[in-house]
């Protein structure tokens, strides 16, 4: 047995009061919190301890410092990202980047950052079995719900499979989104794999992002293949972690293996 | 467009170089870092710029400070989690907790916190679909691989299905684990399903995973069901999140559709 016991600090006690507090709708989204001197005065406590533990939220990406505006509760509510749902989706004729926003009635956006040939880098011309330095189709993107970012998304396709599709070299996939496109020309998914890391965001995606350095974030690391184990699309996504739910489910293989003998 | 560059500060630089030297192993794992005066004198910066790089390596995990002995390079590699494999893997006799550093030749052990009889949290009540506060066994533990811990991970399951389980009530839950234990009792896995949220640690997290404060964890909370959709375990996991990738791998869930058309 090991001693598991831990001090509580005061400021993570009031960090834990104000979250319940923000929970419950006293302090509700897009709203300002109180002045650090004001919630000082209420609690009994020095500024210092409040300090301490607004910095706490703002980690936690519950409470944003905008310039100007002072301490603002987060407006976007935790989305939930249903990894096989989100592809079963395009049959409705929706492109999974915005699956999850128009569930929860957010609403969402693409920017396109780049859209064009270029060199693949290295772990994507592994990832492709590909030779590095081979041209490959850039799709590299931004999304947003309502206006705040929620992730960039790099998707990268062999040039020779894509080349012929004028709806892939443009910022609009059409109906069904590039998984689709994928399909028409004769390579449909099959199976997807996703690696999921976590750590701090770089200073372009905590620019981009508008998260503060040291929030971390979620990168998933997609690849979708066609028959014969064909890796055909990459796609690189970054995400604030503090937005998202990452969600998978699958039926058990050994349960599989015995129904099957 | 969106305009994406973005000045890359001193320490930001030294850090990445200091991280490919680990990388190309010129500090082995397990080794001391120099000494940041060291350090500052070789690179020809200042010495707070150095602090200030190894702070960056330290939030990521590269390298851990341990009182006494300096800065010290990580010495477990990433683990990959899979989430598919490790289950399955049952059948070979191997528990899930203890395959992936397995895979690795890493040393496993597993420290038991409690087992026993609890009152249902909420959340666990919810998930296992009965009232809170009913009775459930909690299997508490914390993994390790060469002594390093990697994972908390607290087990409940629903009291009435496990009462009579020897083994479920005892540290070492039999060849296969907890889920072949589940299975004899005529409670098979059919399903299983994880959510994946990223967040700082809480104080007993941050002491019992010997991370520092300000770097992340993953936490997955997985429900498995058997048979009629009834949810026989929940587990709550929580792991430093620079030592994990998280991998998942589904079939085509639209191509499996047409398939059977």
């Amino acid at each position: 047995m090991t001693d598991v016991e831990a001090p509580r600090p005061k400021y993570a006690q009031i960090a834990e009061m104000l979250r319940s507090r923000i929970k419950r709708g006293d302090y509700p989204p897009g709203s300002n919190l109180p002045s650090e001197d004001h919630l000082a005065r209420e609690l009994g406590v020095s500024r210092v301890t409040v300090n301490r533990a607004v910095s706490v939220l703002r980690a936690a990406g519950d409470v944003t410092v905008k310039r100007g505006s002072g301490t603002v509760v987060r407006s976007l509510p935790k989305i939930v990202r249903d990894a096989e749902a989100r592809y079963a989706a395009r049959d409705e004729g929706t492109g999974a980047g915005e699956v999850e926003a128009r569930k929860l009635n957010l609403r969402p956006r693409t920017d396109y950052l780049e859209i064009g040939q270029t060199a693949a880098p290295a772990e994507v011309a592994q990832a492709l079995d590909i030779a590095e330095g081979q041209p490959v189709l850039v799709r590299r993107r931004v999304l947003y719900a309502n206006d705040e970012p929620t992730q960039m998304a790099d998707s990268y396709y062999p040039w020779e499979l894509v080349k012929d599709s004028a709806e892939l070299l443009q910022p609009e996939a059409g109906v069904g989104g590039s998984l689709t496109r994928l399909a028409e020309l004769g390579y449909p998914p099959v199976r997807f794999a996703e690696d999921i890391d976590v750590r701090l965001p770089t200073p372009e995606e905590h620019q981009v992002l508008q998260i503060e350095a040291t929030q971390p974030v979620f990168r998933i690391w997609r690849v979708t293949y066609s028959h014969d184990r064909r890796p055909i699309e990459i796609c690189d996504h970054v995400m604030p972690g503090h937005l998202w739910t990452l969600h998978y489910g699958w039926r058990d293989e050994a349960s599989n293996t015995r129904r099957d003998q």
